[in-house]
């Protein structure tokens, strides 16, 4: 069975865990499939990083390393995680490409207003009292894609109908099983 | 099929990367199977962390972590890696085996006048000559399995000696193919 690596990218809060889980949930039956969360993999892997350029960087090579080393062994990595720079998407992608892996940039969508708005971990309130520097979309840059495999518009979309466009390109690019 | 880790333990230039690579090259075929090394997982998850007794900690939990997601998907991880500290294999086991995959603990054994004659890489000579603080088995402790699920002496025994016992013992273990 076929690896590969989707990399759900996006503003904190507009629905990448939700949706790797989800879309996991629904291929779990039919083919190996692990999340990667990237709240968790820093728990596991970057407890001593900050969130700066260059250590942001290092966690994404990290999260791609292990992602590179299960899609390796036929497993699709769904990953979450911010992925907040371009240049670091495109390098993860050439990476996985060389080594014969699909990689496809999911780009989950919601505009900042949106997420402020939806606050989901009340992050976005503390940020924008200035309580958490370097925060991504407040006090940190984020980066959208330009051209994305696919983007869902989570303001726009029920969670249903994301799933269902995410499996439908996961599937066209032979990996929904 | 089943996973699981072998986890090659020993000192310096014991013969930990040369046996776990050997004995991934003969099980290849049969079965998913991937190589830990513990210099490489060092270089690419690491890199911040010292050799103190808490960063010896955390880089070995992080491999152990790799390990443990491969080996949910099907993978015998063998990982060559020092793990000088007994209670830290312990705890890896511990926790390798409340997630139900067997961990097999290799002691890849040999005395250390044997290690600082073979010298492979030129590190204990000059350990030795005190330009590298916390070497093991020079300037930092090596704790020795008490009760390893395989020892094997290659100061004593030719590889392919030991590459036979080691399969022997993961195929005891239902880990061979």
């Amino acid at each position: 069975m076929r690896g590969g690596i989707a990399w759900f990218t996006g503003l904190p809060g507009a629905g990448k865990s939700t949706l790797a889980t989800a879309v996991a949930a629904r291929l779990v039956a039919r083919r190996p499939v692990e999340c990667l969360d990237g709240n968790e993999i820093r728990a596991a892997l970057s407890r001593d990083l900050s969130f700066s350029r260059a250590d942001r960087d290092t966690n994404v090579h990290r999260i791609a390393y292990v992602a590179r080393l299960l899609a390796k062994h036929g497993v699709l990595v769904l990953v979450a995680a911010i992925a907040p720079y371009a240049d670091t998407r495109a390098a993860l992608r050439s990476r996985s490409e060389a080594d014969g892996h699909p990689f496809l940039e999911i780009f989950v969508n919601a505009p900042l207003t949106t997420v402020i708005e939806r606050d989901v971990n009340g992050l976005y309130t503390r940020a924008l009292a200035g309580e958490i520097p370097s925060f991504t979309g407040i006090s940190d840059p984020y980066e959208p894609p330009v051209n994305p495999h696919l983007e869902v518009r989570t303001d726009q979309e029920s969670c249903e109908a994301c799933e269902q466009r995410i499996i439908a390109a996961l599937a066209a690019a032979g990996l929904a099983e």
